[in-house]
Protein backbone atom coordinates (compact mmCIF):
# COMPACT_ATOMS: atom_id res chain seq x y z
CA UNK A 1 0.00 0.00 0.00
CA UNK A 2 1.14 3.49 -0.76
CA UNK A 3 0.62 5.84 1.69
CA UNK A 4 -0.50 9.32 1.51
CA UNK A 5 3.28 11.11 2.25
CA UNK A 6 4.50 8.83 -0.28
CA UNK A 7 1.84 9.45 -2.87
CA UNK A 8 2.16 12.90 -2.25
CA UNK A 9 6.42 12.88 -2.84
CA UNK A 10 5.95 10.72 -5.69
CA UNK A 11 3.79 13.67 -7.50
CA UNK A 12 5.95 15.99 -5.97
CA UNK A 13 8.71 14.10 -8.21
CA UNK A 14 6.82 13.17 -11.18
CA UNK A 15 5.75 17.05 -11.84
CA UNK A 16 9.54 18.24 -11.69
CA UNK A 17 10.49 15.72 -14.04
CA UNK A 18 7.94 17.02 -16.34
CA UNK A 19 8.71 20.27 -16.14
CA UNK A 20 12.54 19.32 -16.88
CA UNK A 21 11.07 17.91 -20.02
CA UNK A 22 9.46 20.37 -20.91
CA UNK A 23 12.68 22.85 -19.88
CA UNK A 24 14.85 20.98 -22.50
CA UNK A 25 12.11 21.81 -25.13
CA UNK A 26 11.93 25.45 -24.02
CA UNK A 27 15.96 26.00 -23.69
CA UNK A 28 16.27 24.24 -27.41
CA UNK A 29 13.42 26.82 -29.06
CA UNK A 30 14.21 30.19 -27.17
CA UNK A 31 17.20 32.03 -25.72
CA UNK A 32 17.68 31.90 -22.04
CA UNK A 33 17.03 35.76 -22.21
CA UNK A 34 13.72 35.60 -24.09
CA UNK A 35 12.09 33.08 -21.48
CA UNK A 36 11.02 34.52 -17.93
CA UNK A 37 9.73 32.49 -14.78
CA UNK A 38 6.30 34.25 -15.94
CA UNK A 39 6.09 32.43 -19.43
CA UNK A 40 7.71 29.20 -18.08
CA UNK A 41 4.62 28.98 -16.06
CA UNK A 42 2.40 29.83 -18.70
CA UNK A 43 3.78 27.00 -20.79
CA UNK A 44 3.49 24.56 -18.01
CA UNK A 45 0.26 25.20 -17.52
CA UNK A 46 0.86 25.85 -13.48
CA UNK A 47 1.34 29.23 -11.66
CA UNK A 48 4.44 31.15 -11.19
CA UNK A 49 4.42 30.45 -7.25
CA UNK A 50 3.78 27.12 -8.13
CA UNK A 51 7.04 27.18 -10.03
CA UNK A 52 9.22 29.01 -8.06
CA UNK A 53 8.27 26.04 -5.65
CA UNK A 54 10.01 23.52 -7.51
CA UNK A 55 12.51 26.46 -8.54
CA UNK A 56 13.97 29.06 -7.11
CA UNK A 57 14.84 31.00 -9.81
CA UNK A 58 14.93 30.99 -13.71
CA UNK A 59 18.66 29.88 -13.51
CA UNK A 60 17.95 26.65 -11.05
CA UNK A 61 15.10 26.07 -13.57
CA UNK A 62 17.69 25.94 -16.65
CA UNK A 63 20.95 24.50 -14.47
CA UNK A 64 18.95 21.27 -13.50
CA UNK A 65 17.28 21.14 -17.07
CA UNK A 66 20.63 20.29 -18.07
CA UNK A 67 21.03 17.86 -15.52
CA UNK A 68 18.67 16.10 -16.04
CA UNK A 69 19.37 15.74 -20.05
CA UNK A 70 22.42 14.71 -19.15
CA UNK A 71 21.58 12.24 -16.93
CA UNK A 72 19.24 10.72 -19.36
CA UNK A 73 21.80 10.80 -22.33
CA UNK A 74 24.64 9.04 -20.29
CA UNK A 75 22.36 6.26 -18.89
CA UNK A 76 21.24 5.46 -22.71
CA UNK A 77 24.81 5.35 -23.52
CA UNK A 78 25.50 3.26 -20.32
CA UNK A 79 23.21 1.29 -21.70
CA UNK A 80 22.37 -2.48 -20.39
CA UNK A 81 24.95 -3.76 -17.65
CA UNK A 82 24.27 -7.48 -18.29
CA UNK A 83 25.76 -6.87 -21.80
CA UNK A 84 29.73 -7.39 -22.22
CA UNK A 85 31.77 -4.01 -22.15
CA UNK A 86 32.33 -4.19 -26.12
CA UNK A 87 28.07 -4.96 -26.72
CA UNK A 88 27.96 -2.14 -24.88
CA UNK A 89 29.92 0.32 -26.58
CA UNK A 90 28.29 -0.24 -30.11
CA UNK A 91 24.98 -0.09 -28.41
CA UNK A 92 25.87 2.89 -26.72
CA UNK A 93 27.21 4.58 -29.82
CA UNK A 94 24.06 3.73 -31.53
CA UNK A 95 21.69 4.95 -28.42
CA UNK A 96 23.78 7.96 -28.38
CA UNK A 97 22.99 8.91 -32.31
CA UNK A 98 19.60 7.73 -31.51
CA UNK A 99 19.37 10.55 -28.98
CA UNK A 100 21.07 13.05 -31.22
CA UNK A 101 18.45 12.28 -34.34
CA UNK A 102 15.43 12.50 -31.78
CA UNK A 103 16.13 15.31 -30.14
CA UNK A 104 18.17 17.60 -32.07
CA UNK A 105 17.03 21.15 -30.89
CA UNK A 106 17.81 19.81 -27.65
CA UNK A 107 20.98 18.14 -27.89
CA UNK A 108 22.53 21.21 -29.74
CA UNK A 109 21.10 23.43 -27.00
CA UNK A 110 22.76 20.70 -24.20
CA UNK A 111 26.50 20.30 -25.73
CA UNK A 112 26.57 24.38 -26.43
CA UNK A 113 25.25 24.88 -22.91
CA UNK A 114 26.47 27.17 -20.17
CA UNK A 115 26.77 31.26 -20.95
CA UNK A 116 29.96 33.14 -20.51
CA UNK A 117 31.13 30.29 -18.36
CA UNK A 118 28.28 28.84 -16.14
CA UNK A 119 30.75 27.10 -13.50
CA UNK A 120 27.88 24.43 -12.79
CA UNK A 121 26.45 23.94 -16.16
CA UNK A 122 30.60 23.51 -17.38
CA UNK A 123 30.46 21.03 -14.87
CA UNK A 124 27.10 18.99 -15.55
CA UNK A 125 28.22 19.08 -19.06
CA UNK A 126 32.15 17.93 -18.48
CA UNK A 127 31.07 15.48 -16.01
CA UNK A 128 28.55 13.89 -18.62
CA UNK A 129 31.73 13.55 -20.37
CA UNK A 130 33.76 12.20 -18.07
CA UNK A 131 31.17 9.68 -17.57
CA UNK A 132 31.48 8.43 -20.79
CA UNK A 133 35.26 8.32 -20.92
CA UNK A 134 34.95 6.22 -18.13
CA UNK A 135 32.58 4.10 -19.80
CA UNK A 136 35.30 3.13 -22.90
CA UNK A 137 38.15 3.16 -20.40
CA UNK A 138 35.99 0.18 -18.51
CA UNK A 139 35.45 -1.38 -22.14
CA UNK A 140 38.66 -1.91 -23.20
CA UNK A 141 40.35 -2.80 -19.91
CA UNK A 142 42.30 -0.33 -19.21
CA UNK A 143 43.52 -0.67 -15.52
CA UNK A 144 45.34 2.83 -15.12
CA UNK A 145 44.72 5.32 -18.22
CA UNK A 146 47.68 7.66 -18.33
CA UNK A 147 46.38 11.27 -18.88
CA UNK A 148 47.52 11.16 -22.42
CA UNK A 149 45.14 7.80 -22.57
CA UNK A 150 42.14 10.35 -21.24
CA UNK A 151 42.93 13.63 -22.75
CA UNK A 152 42.33 11.00 -26.40
CA UNK A 153 39.49 9.70 -25.12
CA UNK A 154 38.03 13.12 -24.24
CA UNK A 155 39.04 14.32 -27.33
CA UNK A 156 37.16 12.06 -29.27
CA UNK A 157 33.93 12.73 -26.95
CA UNK A 158 34.14 15.88 -28.95
CA UNK A 159 34.72 14.39 -32.15
CA UNK A 160 31.38 12.45 -31.74
CA UNK A 161 29.53 15.73 -30.65
CA UNK A 162 31.30 17.67 -33.50
CA UNK A 163 30.98 15.27 -36.43
CA UNK A 164 26.73 14.77 -34.98
CA UNK A 165 26.31 18.20 -35.20
CA UNK A 166 27.31 19.00 -38.31
CA UNK A 167 25.76 16.05 -39.62
CA UNK A 168 22.69 17.73 -38.17
CA UNK A 169 23.29 20.37 -40.09
CA UNK A 170 23.43 18.41 -43.45
CA UNK A 171 22.07 14.84 -43.39
CA UNK A 172 23.03 14.18 -46.78
CA UNK A 173 25.54 11.16 -45.26
CA UNK A 174 23.73 8.26 -44.35
CA UNK A 175 23.31 7.72 -40.47
CA UNK A 176 25.49 4.67 -41.09
CA UNK A 177 28.37 6.84 -42.33
CA UNK A 178 28.27 9.09 -39.30
CA UNK A 179 28.54 6.01 -37.14
CA UNK A 180 31.42 4.44 -38.76
CA UNK A 181 33.05 7.38 -39.04
CA UNK A 182 33.15 7.80 -35.20
CA UNK A 183 33.70 4.49 -34.91
CA UNK A 184 36.47 4.46 -37.01
CA UNK A 185 38.17 7.97 -34.77
CA UNK A 186 37.79 5.74 -31.72
CA UNK A 187 39.74 2.82 -33.00
CA UNK A 188 42.74 5.05 -34.12
CA UNK A 189 42.47 6.84 -30.73
CA UNK A 190 43.05 3.57 -29.36
CA UNK A 191 45.13 1.95 -31.74
CA UNK A 192 47.68 4.64 -32.10
CA UNK A 193 51.28 3.58 -30.67
CA UNK A 194 51.72 6.66 -28.69
CA UNK A 195 48.95 6.80 -26.69
CA UNK A 196 48.48 3.16 -25.92
CA UNK A 197 51.22 1.27 -26.18
CA UNK A 198 50.21 -1.03 -23.44
CA UNK A 199 46.77 -2.51 -25.17
CA UNK A 200 46.85 -5.83 -26.72
CA UNK A 201 46.41 -6.34 -30.29
CA UNK A 202 43.43 -9.11 -29.97
CA UNK A 203 41.79 -6.68 -28.29
CA UNK A 204 41.99 -4.00 -30.81
CA UNK A 205 41.01 -6.48 -33.53
CA UNK A 206 38.18 -7.32 -31.51
CA UNK A 207 37.20 -3.55 -31.04
CA UNK A 208 37.36 -3.18 -35.02
CA UNK A 209 35.13 -6.15 -35.90
CA UNK A 210 32.61 -4.86 -33.17
CA UNK A 211 32.53 -1.32 -33.51
CA UNK A 212 32.85 -0.80 -37.78
CA UNK A 213 29.50 -2.35 -37.67
CA UNK A 214 26.42 -0.40 -36.60
CA UNK A 215 23.78 -2.09 -33.88
CA UNK B 1 47.15 64.80 -40.36
CA UNK B 2 44.09 63.05 -38.94
CA UNK B 3 41.34 65.29 -38.39
CA UNK B 4 39.09 65.49 -35.44
CA UNK B 5 35.67 63.81 -36.34
CA UNK B 6 38.18 60.94 -37.64
CA UNK B 7 39.96 60.88 -34.25
CA UNK B 8 37.17 60.40 -33.20
CA UNK B 9 35.96 57.78 -34.72
CA UNK B 10 39.34 56.00 -33.88
CA UNK B 11 38.38 56.46 -30.06
CA UNK B 12 35.17 55.29 -30.05
CA UNK B 13 36.35 52.32 -31.77
CA UNK B 14 39.50 51.92 -29.53
CA UNK B 15 37.20 51.87 -26.10
CA UNK B 16 34.97 49.46 -28.21
CA UNK B 17 37.55 47.15 -28.57
CA UNK B 18 39.04 47.70 -24.95
CA UNK B 19 35.49 47.15 -23.99
CA UNK B 20 34.99 43.96 -25.47
CA UNK B 21 38.81 42.38 -24.07
CA UNK B 22 37.57 43.88 -20.54
CA UNK B 23 33.96 41.52 -21.64
CA UNK B 24 36.09 38.56 -22.40
CA UNK B 25 37.95 38.67 -18.76
CA UNK B 26 35.03 39.24 -17.47
CA UNK B 27 32.76 36.29 -18.79
CA UNK B 28 35.76 34.01 -18.17
CA UNK B 29 35.24 34.82 -14.06
CA UNK B 30 31.94 35.25 -13.99
CA UNK B 31 28.29 33.86 -15.12
CA UNK B 32 25.91 35.62 -17.00
CA UNK B 33 23.54 36.10 -14.49
CA UNK B 34 26.36 37.64 -11.87
CA UNK B 35 27.12 40.37 -14.03
CA UNK B 36 25.49 43.41 -14.47
CA UNK B 37 25.24 46.35 -16.36
CA UNK B 38 26.10 48.42 -13.64
CA UNK B 39 29.25 46.19 -12.73
CA UNK B 40 30.76 45.88 -15.75
CA UNK B 41 30.39 49.67 -16.12
CA UNK B 42 32.20 49.85 -13.01
CA UNK B 43 35.03 47.37 -13.76
CA UNK B 44 35.47 49.48 -17.04
CA UNK B 45 35.99 52.71 -15.19
CA UNK B 46 32.96 54.23 -17.18
CA UNK B 47 29.82 55.34 -16.56
CA UNK B 48 26.33 53.28 -17.04
CA UNK B 49 25.07 55.52 -19.58
CA UNK B 50 28.33 55.19 -21.95
CA UNK B 51 28.24 51.45 -21.85
CA UNK B 52 24.76 51.12 -22.99
CA UNK B 53 26.14 53.74 -25.76
CA UNK B 54 28.39 51.19 -26.65
CA UNK B 55 26.10 48.12 -25.96
CA UNK B 56 22.10 48.21 -25.73
CA UNK B 57 21.96 45.65 -23.45
CA UNK B 58 23.94 42.91 -21.03
CA UNK B 59 23.15 40.53 -23.69
CA UNK B 60 24.61 42.38 -26.97
CA UNK B 61 28.16 42.70 -24.93
CA UNK B 62 28.07 39.20 -24.27
CA UNK B 63 27.75 38.54 -28.05
CA UNK B 64 30.04 40.83 -29.17
CA UNK B 65 32.64 39.70 -26.37
CA UNK B 66 32.43 36.61 -28.19
CA UNK B 67 32.18 37.34 -31.80
CA UNK B 68 35.67 39.38 -31.14
CA UNK B 69 37.01 36.91 -29.21
CA UNK B 70 36.20 34.20 -31.88
CA UNK B 71 37.48 36.76 -35.13
CA UNK B 72 41.02 36.70 -32.75
CA UNK B 73 41.37 33.28 -32.58
CA UNK B 74 40.53 32.70 -36.09
CA UNK B 75 42.88 35.23 -36.74
CA UNK B 76 45.87 33.76 -35.25
CA UNK B 77 44.97 30.27 -36.69
CA UNK B 78 45.10 31.71 -40.18
CA UNK B 79 48.47 32.96 -40.05
CA UNK B 80 50.41 34.31 -42.70
CA UNK B 81 49.08 34.21 -46.06
CA UNK B 82 52.54 34.34 -47.98
CA UNK B 83 53.54 30.76 -46.08
CA UNK B 84 52.30 27.84 -47.95
CA UNK B 85 49.11 26.09 -46.77
CA UNK B 86 50.88 23.35 -44.98
CA UNK B 87 53.09 25.56 -43.11
CA UNK B 88 50.04 27.80 -42.18
CA UNK B 89 48.62 24.63 -41.13
CA UNK B 90 51.70 23.63 -38.54
CA UNK B 91 51.62 27.56 -37.51
CA UNK B 92 47.69 27.68 -36.94
CA UNK B 93 47.97 24.79 -35.13
CA UNK B 94 50.41 26.25 -32.65
CA UNK B 95 48.99 29.92 -32.61
CA UNK B 96 45.84 27.65 -31.48
CA UNK B 97 47.14 26.18 -28.38
CA UNK B 98 49.33 29.49 -27.44
CA UNK B 99 45.31 31.09 -27.73
CA UNK B 100 44.41 27.93 -25.16
CA UNK B 101 47.31 28.20 -22.94
CA UNK B 102 47.57 32.10 -22.97
CA UNK B 103 43.84 32.39 -21.99
CA UNK B 104 42.37 29.56 -20.85
CA UNK B 105 39.34 30.89 -18.94
CA UNK B 106 38.51 32.94 -21.80
CA UNK B 107 38.92 30.09 -24.27
CA UNK B 108 36.94 27.38 -22.33
CA UNK B 109 34.24 30.37 -22.23
CA UNK B 110 34.28 30.69 -25.60
CA UNK B 111 33.98 26.56 -26.60
CA UNK B 112 31.50 26.56 -24.18
CA UNK B 113 29.82 29.81 -25.01
CA UNK B 114 25.61 30.11 -25.51
CA UNK B 115 23.16 29.77 -22.93
CA UNK B 116 20.07 27.80 -23.83
CA UNK B 117 20.72 27.78 -27.09
CA UNK B 118 21.18 31.51 -27.96
CA UNK B 119 21.26 30.99 -31.47
CA UNK B 120 23.80 34.10 -32.68
CA UNK B 121 26.18 33.22 -30.28
CA UNK B 122 26.11 29.73 -31.66
CA UNK B 123 26.17 31.25 -34.99
CA UNK B 124 29.34 33.01 -34.19
CA UNK B 125 31.15 29.77 -32.92
CA UNK B 126 30.24 27.53 -35.56
CA UNK B 127 31.54 30.30 -38.10
CA UNK B 128 34.62 30.40 -36.46
CA UNK B 129 34.53 26.10 -36.96
CA UNK B 130 33.92 26.12 -40.23
CA UNK B 131 36.56 28.99 -41.08
CA UNK B 132 39.18 26.59 -39.47
CA UNK B 133 37.48 23.37 -41.35
CA UNK B 134 37.83 26.12 -44.50
CA UNK B 135 41.58 26.67 -44.03
CA UNK B 136 42.12 22.85 -43.58
CA UNK B 137 40.20 22.20 -46.95
CA UNK B 138 42.33 24.64 -48.64
CA UNK B 139 45.58 23.36 -46.89
CA UNK B 140 44.70 20.26 -48.43
CA UNK B 141 43.40 21.22 -51.87
CA UNK B 142 40.69 19.65 -51.83
CA UNK B 143 38.49 20.88 -54.52
CA UNK B 144 34.97 19.72 -53.89
CA UNK B 145 34.89 18.55 -50.51
CA UNK B 146 31.82 15.58 -50.08
CA UNK B 147 30.07 16.17 -46.91
CA UNK B 148 31.40 13.30 -44.82
CA UNK B 149 34.64 15.15 -45.76
CA UNK B 150 33.42 18.11 -44.06
CA UNK B 151 31.88 16.23 -41.12
CA UNK B 152 35.13 14.39 -40.28
CA UNK B 153 36.62 17.64 -39.90
CA UNK B 154 34.09 19.44 -37.97
CA UNK B 155 34.78 16.55 -35.82
CA UNK B 156 38.56 17.00 -35.25
CA UNK B 157 37.79 20.61 -34.65
CA UNK B 158 35.86 19.45 -32.12
CA UNK B 159 38.48 16.87 -31.09
CA UNK B 160 41.07 19.37 -30.78
CA UNK B 161 38.61 21.32 -28.54
CA UNK B 162 37.89 18.65 -26.17
CA UNK B 163 41.41 17.34 -26.21
CA UNK B 164 42.81 21.02 -25.31
CA UNK B 165 40.13 21.26 -22.31
CA UNK B 166 41.32 18.07 -20.84
CA UNK B 167 45.01 19.53 -21.20
CA UNK B 168 44.12 22.52 -19.21
CA UNK B 169 42.46 20.25 -16.80
CA UNK B 170 45.55 18.17 -16.56
CA UNK B 171 48.64 19.75 -17.83
CA UNK B 172 50.82 16.64 -16.85
CA UNK B 173 51.05 16.44 -20.45
CA UNK B 174 53.86 17.82 -21.84
CA UNK B 175 52.34 20.40 -24.76
CA UNK B 176 54.15 18.83 -27.29
CA UNK B 177 52.71 15.45 -26.57
CA UNK B 178 48.96 17.50 -27.01
CA UNK B 179 50.21 18.77 -30.57
CA UNK B 180 51.33 15.60 -31.69
CA UNK B 181 48.24 13.80 -30.57
CA UNK B 182 45.63 16.70 -32.29
CA UNK B 183 48.13 16.48 -35.52
CA UNK B 184 48.01 12.52 -35.78
CA UNK B 185 44.10 12.59 -35.46
CA UNK B 186 44.16 15.06 -38.41
CA UNK B 187 46.29 12.89 -40.47
CA UNK B 188 44.20 9.45 -39.58
CA UNK B 189 40.70 11.75 -40.70
CA UNK B 190 42.81 12.84 -44.59
CA UNK B 191 44.01 9.74 -44.46
CA UNK B 192 41.46 7.07 -43.67
CA UNK B 193 40.13 5.65 -47.74
CA UNK B 194 36.54 6.17 -46.89
CA UNK B 195 36.43 10.03 -46.33
CA UNK B 196 39.68 11.03 -48.69
CA UNK B 197 40.02 8.32 -50.68
CA UNK B 198 40.93 10.94 -54.02
CA UNK B 199 43.59 12.71 -51.67
CA UNK B 200 47.06 12.12 -53.27
CA UNK B 201 49.55 9.64 -51.10
CA UNK B 202 52.18 12.16 -51.44
CA UNK B 203 50.31 15.15 -50.77
CA UNK B 204 49.50 12.99 -47.41
CA UNK B 205 52.85 11.93 -46.60
CA UNK B 206 54.08 15.29 -46.48
CA UNK B 207 51.31 16.50 -44.05
CA UNK B 208 52.45 14.02 -41.82
CA UNK B 209 55.57 14.75 -42.07
CA UNK B 210 54.80 18.53 -41.66
CA UNK B 211 52.43 18.27 -38.66
CA UNK B 212 54.44 15.70 -36.27
CA UNK B 213 57.03 17.87 -35.52
CA UNK B 214 55.61 21.25 -33.72
CA UNK B 215 56.20 24.51 -35.08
Amino acid sequence: MVNKATRKRMDIELRREELLALGLKLFARYTYDELSIASIAEKAGISKGLLYHYFPAKRDFYVETVRAAAGQLVGLITGDPRETPLVRLRQGLGAYLNFVEENSAAYLSLVNGGIGIDPEVSRIVESARGRVVKLIVDALGLRDPAPLHLMALHGWVHFAEGASQAWLRDKSVARDELQRLIARQLIFVVSTQAAFAGLRRALLVKITSMLEVPA
